[in-house]
C-alpha cells in the first residue's frame, strides 16, 4: 500500500512559487465560504515520524487564515483525560461549526501504538477501527467534512533526513531521541499502520497517501488533498442537508393502538406513607453507602431521567440527590442548547457533562431529546433521528466500556393523572412556574410522543444500558421504584 | 463576632409550614425575574463542618426552580486545577448572568485551612483575603449578586448533633470520620474563620451569619437572606448598568500630542535580508530550545500579541510558533465572544484558554480589547474600562504568582505605513481577506487608538508582566526583536 508514496516525487522551487498564490488564494476562499455555511472542517495528519507533520502543520496555518484554524495535539494523557471515556478529549477538539480543526495526532494513535508495542492483538486493533469508522461516518452525516492524510516517507529517507537533521547545527534541535528509537520500530508501525487505513478507508473518510520525501512535494500536495475536498463539499448543492443522502430512513415500529411497551407499566402501583417513609429511609442510606464505594473505585455514574411533563422528576432526583453527598454528584437541567453548543455536533454537549471516574452525572432530561421532543416537533429530519438510534447506543457502548455505570429511567403516568397534576400546579402559587403553554401543547400530542417513547425504548434498551420503566402515577412508588433500580444497579456493577 | 450566633434561635414547626409556601413562591418569582435580567447570583455556603451545609444545598436546590441552579463542591484539587492559577477553578465554576450558583467551598476555604494547618502564617492569610475582596469586587461591579453564608454551629451543639447523627442508624452513615478529626480543629478552625470573615465582610459582599442549631431556623433563615439579596437587586432601577455607582472614572493620562508613549519607538530600525535570515535560525532554535526546558520544570507561558491593524501580528506569531513544537503550544484567536462567553464577566474567556504548566498560549489580541477596542468603540462604559485597568494588572498577578511567565507585545506602525500595507494587501489575492471596511474606519480614529495605546501600557506595564513596545515598520527587525524578547524572558524565568 505504502510503496505508491515511495516514488521520490518532488516539486521544483519554480512550480512551487508559481503554484502557491494562486492555490493560498483558492484556500483562503474556500475556509471563508465554508465558515458561511457553517460546515466544520477535520484534517487529520498522520503518518511516520521525521516525515514532517509539524512542519505541514506550521504551512497549513500559514496558508489558512488562522483565525478560522485550530490545531490540536494529542500527546501524553492528562489524569482528566484517564479519568473519562476514550473519546471523551477527541470530542473537546472537534471544530465547531465552520472552523477547521487540524488534529496532530488522533483517535488512530492510540491502537496503532498500543498495537505496534504489542499491548492488543489483530482482534482489538480491527474492533477499534470498527468503531472510528463509526465515528467518522457520524461526524460526515452530521456535515463535517474529513480529510485523513497520511505522511508517508521510506525506511531509507527516514534515516536519511533524521542523519542530516541531526548534522546540522541550525536543526539538530530538531531531533529528539525518541525519533531514533521510532525508527526502529519503523517497519513494525508501518506494518499496523496499514493494517488499520486499509480498514478506515471509506466512502466517507477516505485516507490520502502522501509521499513526504520533498518538502515542497509535501506540503503542497497536502494542501491540495485538503483544499478538494473542501471545494467538494461546497459543491454540493443544498448545504445545509445531512450529507449523505440515505436510501430510506428506518421506519419506526407499526404502530398499533395499545401495544406499546409503555401499556405494560402497571400505573396502579402505590405506596402507603407508613411504607414510604420506611423505605425511602432504607434505600437512602443504602444509595449513599454505594456511591460512596462506587467512589472509592473510581467507577463513574450517569443517571438519566426522562418521562412526560409533570411526570415527576424533579421530585425523583431530589429524592436521589439527598441521599448523596454534594461533593460526588451534579444535576444537569437539558434546555435548549446554546450557540456554542448548537455549534456542534448534537452529542458534544452531553460529552461535555460526563462524570470523572468515581463521580455521578444525573442529566434531567437528556440525549434522548433527539429522539422524542426533536422527532415529534420535527426539529430533526426523519433520517437525522432515525439514524440516532445507533448514534445513542454507540455513544452509551462507549461510556460502558470505559466502566461507567449507566441507569436510564422513563417516568411513566397517565394522561389522565398528568391533567390532574396540571391543575394542581396552576393552584399553588410556587409551582405556577412549572407550568407553561408549551406543556398544554405537548399533551394535545399524546399519542405521538408515546409513539417516539415506543420506539426509543425498543431501539435503545440495551444490556449495557438498560431503560427502566417507572410506574408514576403515584409518586412515592416512584421515587422507591427508582431509588431501588439505583441500589440494585451498584451493587451489581462494584 | 460567632456569639450572635450561639444563642439557640428555633422555629416552630407551624409557624414554618406555614411561612414556607410564600417564600418559595417569591424565591421561583426572584429567580426568574434575574434570569430576565441576565443577573448571575453566587451564593457561598461555608461554615463549621457538620452545621448542615449540605441539606441547606439539597433544601435550596428543592425550593428554587432546580434548572435554574448550578451546584459546584470544591474539594480534592484535580491534576488539572493543580496545573493552572489558584483562581482557575472557581472562573469555570461561576454562573452565567442570569443563573444562580452554589458554590459549596470556595476561594475562602483553601487560605482558611491551610492556616488551620499552619501552612501559612497570618499575613499570607491577611494577603489572600484582601485579594478575594478585590475579586468579589470585580464581579460585584460586572453585575453579581454575591451571598456570602456562614453556618455555625457551637463546640457543644457540634459534638451534641454528631453523636445524635452516629447512633441513630438510619443517619449513621451521614458522619465521616473526617468529620470528628475536624471537630477537634474546631477551635483553631473557628479563630481563623472569624480572622478571614472580618477582613472580608465587605460593602458589595457582606457576610452573613446563621445559626444552624435549629434545621428549621437555618433553612429558612438562609433562604430569606438569599432572597433578600435577589429583591434588592431587582429593586435597583437602572439593571443593566454597573452594579456600584463610581464616583468619577479615573481619567487617563491627559494626552499631549507628540508625547506618547509611542513615540518613543523609533521606527526607522530594520533589518537587512542576510542578517534577518542568520538571526532567525539562531534566535528559534534558543526559543525551541527554552521552551522545552520550561516544559520540562512545568512552567506556563503566556504570550499577548497587541498591535495596529495590519501591523504584522499574525507573520509574527507564525515565526514564534515555527520554533515550537505544536504539542506544546496553542494560539488563541480573539474576536467577538460568543454568546455563553458573553454570559460572563469579560475575563471568563480568557481563564477558559489559560495553559497548563509546561505549555505556552499565544493570545492573538487579548484582554487588553477591554481598554483598547471596547474603549474607543464605546463598547465598554467609562466606568467600566477605567477600572479595567486594575482588574487586569490583578489577573497577571494572579498568573504571575502560579508561576506563569507572561510576555506582551505592542506591535507599533507608523500611519503612512499602515496604508502602504492596506493597499498591498487589496492588491494581492490571498490576502485580501484580510483587509475590511472595519479596518478602514478603524484608521480614521488613529489618534483616539493613540492614546488608548498610551493608557493601557502606562497603567499595565507592571514588573511581573511588562510591554514591549515592537518597532514594526520593518517586519523582519520586529520579528527578531520579538523572538529575542522572548528568549529573554524566558531565560529570566527558568
Amino acid at each position: 500500500m505504502f510503496e505508491n508514496a515511495e516514488l521520490g516525487r518532488t516539486i521544483p522551487k519554480k512550480e512551487y512559487d508559481r503554484t502557491l498564490p494562486k492555490l493560498r488564494a483558492r484556500m483562503v476562499q474556500a475556509e471563508f465560504a465554508l465558515k458561511a455555511v457553517r460546515v466544520p472542517v477535520i484534517v487529520i495528519i498522520s503518518g511516520v515520524d521525521g516525515a514532517g507533520k509539524g512542519d505541514v502543520v506550521h504551512r497549513l496555518n500559514e496558508w489558512f487564515d488562522p483565525r478560522g484554524l485550530d490545531t490540536h495535539a494529542f500527546w501524553h494523557e492528562t489524569e482528566e483525560e484517564r479519568s473519562h471515556p476514550f473519546y471523551w478529549h477527541f470530542w473537546q477538539a472537534l471544530p465547531a461549526r465552520g472552523r477547521i480543526g487540524l488534529l496532530l495526532g488522533s483517535w488512530y494513535t492510540q491502537p496503532v501504538i498500543q498495537r505496534v508495542h504489542g499491548n492488543i492483538k489483530n482482534d482489538a486493533l480491527d474492533a477499534a477501527m470498527l468503531r472510528i469508522s463509526f465515528f467518522e461516518e457520524m461526524l460526515v452525516d452530521d456535515g463535517a467534512v474529513i480529510v485523513k492524510l497520511w505522511f508517508h516517507l521510506s525506511a531509507k529517507m527516514l534515516a536519511r533526513r533524521l542523519k542530516n537533521l541531526d548534522n546540522d547545527p541550525r536543526t539538530h534541535w530538531r531531533v529528539l531521541p525518541v525519533d531514533w528509537a521510532h525508527q526502529k520500530l519503523y517497519k513494525k508501525f508501518v506494518d499496523v499502520s496499514e493494517r488499520a487505513l486499509r480498514q478506515t478507508d471509506t466512502e466517507h473518510a477516505p485516507w490520502h497517501l502522501v509521499e513526504a520525501t520533498d518538502s515542497r512535494y509535501r506540503d503542497l500536495t497536502a494542501a491540495r488533498i485538503i483544499l478538494e475536498a473542501m471545494e467538494k463539499r461546497l459543491a454540493r448543492a443544498d448545504r445545509n442537508k445531512p450529507t449523505r443522502p440515505r436510501s430510506t430512513p428506518k421506519s419506526g415500529f407499526p404502530y398499533v393502538k395499545q401495544a406499546t411497551i409503555l401499556d405494560q407499566v402497571d400505573l396502579s402501583q402505590s405506596l402507603s406513607c407508613k411504607s414510604y417513609e420506611k423505605k425511602l429511609s432504607k434505600y437512602q442510606a443504602r444509595l449513599n453507602a454505594l456511591v460512596w464505594a462506587a467512589y472509592q473505585k473510581r467507577m463513574a455514574n450517569v443517571i438519566v431521567f426522562e418521562g412526560w411533563d409533570a411526570a415527576g422528576k424533579g421530585s425523583a432526583i431530589r429524592r436521589v440527590t439527598a441521599a448523596m453527598d454534594p461533593r460526588l454528584f451534579r444535576v444537569v437541567p437539558i434546555a435548549a442548547p446554546t450557540d456554542e453548543e448548537h455549534a456542534h455536533h448534537y452529542l458534544w454537549r452531553f460529552w461535555r457533562h460526563l462524570p470523572a471516574n468515581g463521580l455521578v452525572t444525573i442529566f434531567d432530561r437528556s440525549w434522548y431529546g433527539r429522539v422524542l421532543v426533536e422527532r415529534v416537533e420535527g426539529f430533526a429530519h426523519p433520517e437525522e433521528w432515525s439514524r440516532a438510534y445507533r448514534e445513542l447506543n454507540m455513544f452509551e457502548e462507549h461510556l460502558s466500556e470505559h466502566g461507567t455505570v449507566l441507569t436510564k429511567f422513563w417516568i411513566h403516568i397517565s394522561k389522565e393523572e398528568q391533567l390532574r397534576r396540571f391543575r394542581e400546579r396552576e393552584s399553588v402559587a410556587f409551582k405556577q412556574y412549572k407550568i407553561t403553554a408549551e406543556d398544554w401543547r405537548n399533551r394535545e400530542n399524546w399519542e405521538t410522543h408515546m409513539m417516539a417513547v415506543h420506539d426509543m425504548v425498543a431501539h435503545t434498551s440495551t444490556e449495557y444500558a438498560p431503560w427502566t420503566l417507572v410506574a408514576g402515577n403515584d409518586k412515592k412508588f416512584a421515587r422507591i421504584q427508582i431509588l431501588k433500580t439505583l441500589c440494585r444497579q451498584l451493587e451489581r456493577a462494584l
